[in-house]
């Protein structure tokens, strides 16, 4: 026996499939939801449709946009010989934030993964190494930095180093502000491999 | 300028609004739902607008209901001698949950607060007391053990005595399960003020 109305089972159970999304949050959100005005609620439903019927895929970076291409690739001001290559679409929203990168971007939407039976055919890979080559003199890897990313970028650079390409991958490093003493071994290391001079 | 298409900013900014969700999970659950299927968006949706439109109070208990009165109203095998009383229909199902009552409930819809403006007439006791009377023996109340819930119980108790029906108030002590060096002074002295004799 439920000790909930069907409707109310109903919305906890949808709302529990979301990640990060227990069933005690999940029942919290939905008696918030049972308080809040109808109109509050058909702009949140309307919301959730419009996003799934307007968003689709760049043809070119596989972003996601409401047209195609997307204002990214299609932006006269951004430098059409710089390839970002991401794991995922909130990538390009981290790097756009920073205002620092004026490139393109490549959304491989996942990292190679053999464990999860992920291969280079499941990501985009081929459309990255179609787009390589029309004046692309750099493609930037910047996959996470976990297994799965490192051994994505490590398989890319293969592919495109006889292309004739330069390949870079981002810094790896302590966070800034974040102490040494609280950064893992592999994040040391890795930030004294790449230290520069400075001064 | 907004790093995300219209209708990704709209659902992340609809998302924020929700009890708990902070803008970095509203952008993790809506990229989330932008790589789920139709189908899914749209049962989602749906279970958010039912929930609206088939879920009412009841008018005896203050409950949500599908229909009027509810299930544990209607139920003939719930002592309707025994009342109790709670802030929130989430605290119905938690004593649901435990499966030791048997009574019936009186939900008030929130709990009095001086500081956010909130008097006897903006929650249910004024219902609560025209329940009183019909054979009611007892009235327990289970309001939270913050100030504004004491308060309230202390409040209710206080009309409900001149009527001549038995008014307790759960007990307050040590959750189960818990140490007792964790527990604070506040709990800890209730929780003698409640002894009882054992063995």
């Amino acid at each position: 026996m439920s000790y909930y109305a069907k409707p109310i089972a109903r919305l906890i159970d949808e709302l529990s499939k979301l990640p990060g999304i227990g069933p005690k949050t999940a029942q919290r959100l939905t008696y918030h939801i049972l308080k809040l005005s109808r109109e509050r609620v058909k702009k949140l439903a309307e919301a959730l449709l419009d996003v799934k019927d307007s968003i689709i895929y760049c043809s070119v970076c596989g972003n996601f946009t409401e047209k195609d291409p997307c204002d990214i690739c299609e932006n006269p001001y951004r430098e059409k010989g710089v390839i970002m290559v991401v794991e995922e679409p909130k990538d390009v929203v981290a790097i756009e934030k920073t205002r620092e990168y004026r490139g393109l971007y490549h959304v491989l939407h996942g990292a190679l993964s053999p464990l999860e039976g992920i291969g280079p055919d499941d990501i985009r890979i081929k459309e990255l190494l179609g787009r390589v080559g029309q004046g692309v003199k750099e493609v930037i890897l910047a996959t996470n930095s976990d297994v799965e990313g490192e051994a994505t970028a490590l398989y890319i650079a293969k592919l495109l180093k006889p292309m004739g390409v330069k390949v870079t991958r981002i810094a790896h490093g302590i966070p800034m502000g974040g102490d040494l003493d609280y950064a893992d071994e592999v994040t040391l290391s890795k930030a004294l491999e790449g230290r520069r001079e400075i001064g």
